[in-house]
């Protein structure tokens, strides 16, 4: 692991790294902020996956959750949301490809070589961050946003016990049910819907899957909403499963940062209570 | 005026905005945080000056504004640091022409056609902020980072009564002694520096400018701090001067915004106590 960047932020340390990934078989940048702490402690883990066409960058620049996790002293870890560079295939169009890897382990070529996004981020990234920072892996949160939110929701669910705590920004609730999810997961896992249900939340939900518990945010005004996102089917799985969850549409946010932002404080908050 | 595009963010609307400047003589792109409000209220205004390189972007984006400013009902105002476009002269390097204002009036030609950025700030924009947005201009304040925290000081400075409030977020104090403001004042004004000393904090208050109080913060891992920025020289001026200042050096903090948006909360405070 390399250190690209590293700078004092709200009473702790933002960097920013790059390794060699075994699951992508790529070099993969991510960013991590650690709070201060005293000598020897570990604290918990909050990871964030980011939506399509982000890197590690826009949350930790345009994120607002330095000073939450300050406070309740969490770290805070951000990978990127694909393998990248020469080498590694791409498409047109910003929802497949770099940018876009939803997520999942590709098991269609040219993808499958290099798009093991679900390994990537519940193994070889846990690895890493277990053994290179101050952080409790028995204190685990997950959320993200969009295809992030998606990757959030559908992670936890896969991974029982894993997770205290899960939440999500404006997540693509049913990749089954939406164009984003069709183009992707038929690009990467093939025509067989039976093999998409994995990497969907309602379907996990539906399947049999459970949390303890769950928060989304979602604002009203988002474009993405009626078409793409469709937080009703998570409202409706969770009721058909009798799965306590938190669903707020949040009047006139929209899909972007100042969304997220506004809401990053409550989230972290809400994680740290359940990672204390 | 033309609205580039308004998010619901943090309980406001932060907007970016277009018009046409009579001072620079072209277009001038800016953002303005408004939290909500009673309708007819009237609300403080903060003006944030930014530095070399920068547009309103930066601290629109990074600054981590927007929860204090809705927290405390103050409205956010960021200008650019210099006219841009087509036909609007420029220099190699990134200390001088565009987005290197200085806030300054340009003497020479030919940068004394556009660069006119001291009565941007000081008369063209205030006026269209006046008439546009719910602005109490008797409850200004005022603050920047580096340039614009040099920028902050001497508006402040020369328009006595004016700002209830003066802070910089690691200001360049004195261009007279420092070679990003020998380059500036040099190349906008000429030779004469005793024409410079308008445009120098630490000139001004010798000369026997007052504020009535100053808040400064500056982090003591800043790459400029002992070339550029040289913080004592405005701790000695303000010690001279008899003039309260708190001048706050911060540990291990550098001059990006991971520093700024530490201490922005902080400063949005301390402006909107004095702006009630």
């Amino acid at each position: 692991m390399e250190q690209v960047s590293a700078n004092r932020s709200h009473a702790g340390v933002q960097g920013v790294y790059t390794h060699r990934s075994t699951s992508t078989g790529t070099p993969m940048t991510f960013s991590v902020f650690v709070p201060d702490h005293a000598p020897g402690a570990k604290l918990p883990v909050l990871w964030y996956l980011s939506g399509l066409t982000c890197t590690h960058a826009n949350v930790t620049e345009k994120g607002e959750y330095r000073a939450a996790c300050a406070e309740h002293g969490v770290i805070f870890v951000a990978p990127d949301t694909s393998p990248r560079g020469e080498g590694v295939p791409d498409a047109e169009g910003y929802d497949f490809g770099q940018g876009a890897g939803f997520y999942v382990d590709a098991t269609r070529e040219p993808w499958s070589t290099h798009f093991l996004m679900r390994s990537y981020i519940e193994i070889d990234l846990p690895q890493l961050v277990a053994g290179h920072f101050p952080a409790d892996m028995d204190r685990q949160g997950i959320t993200g946003h969009s295809m992030g939110g998606h990757g959030a929701l559908t992670t936890a669910l896969r991974n029982p016990g894993r997770f205290r705590s899960v939440s999500a920004f404006s997540p693509i609730v049913s990749p089954l049910e939406c164009s984003w999810g069709e183009k992707a997961l038929g690009g990467y896992l093939g025509p067989d819907r039976t093999s998409w249900r994995a990497y969907d939340a309602c379907a996990l939900i539906d399947d049999g899957a459970r949390l303890p518990d769950l928060l989304v945010d979602q604002g009203t005004a988002d474009n993405f909403l009626a078409d793409q996102l469709k937080t009703h089917l998570l409202e409706d799985a969770c009721a058909r499963a009798g799965m306590p969850a938190t669903i707020r549409m949040q009047e006139g946010y929209d899909h972007s940062y100042y969304f997220i932002s506004t809401f990053m404080a409550e989230h972290v908050a809400w994680h740290a209570k359940r990672l204390v």
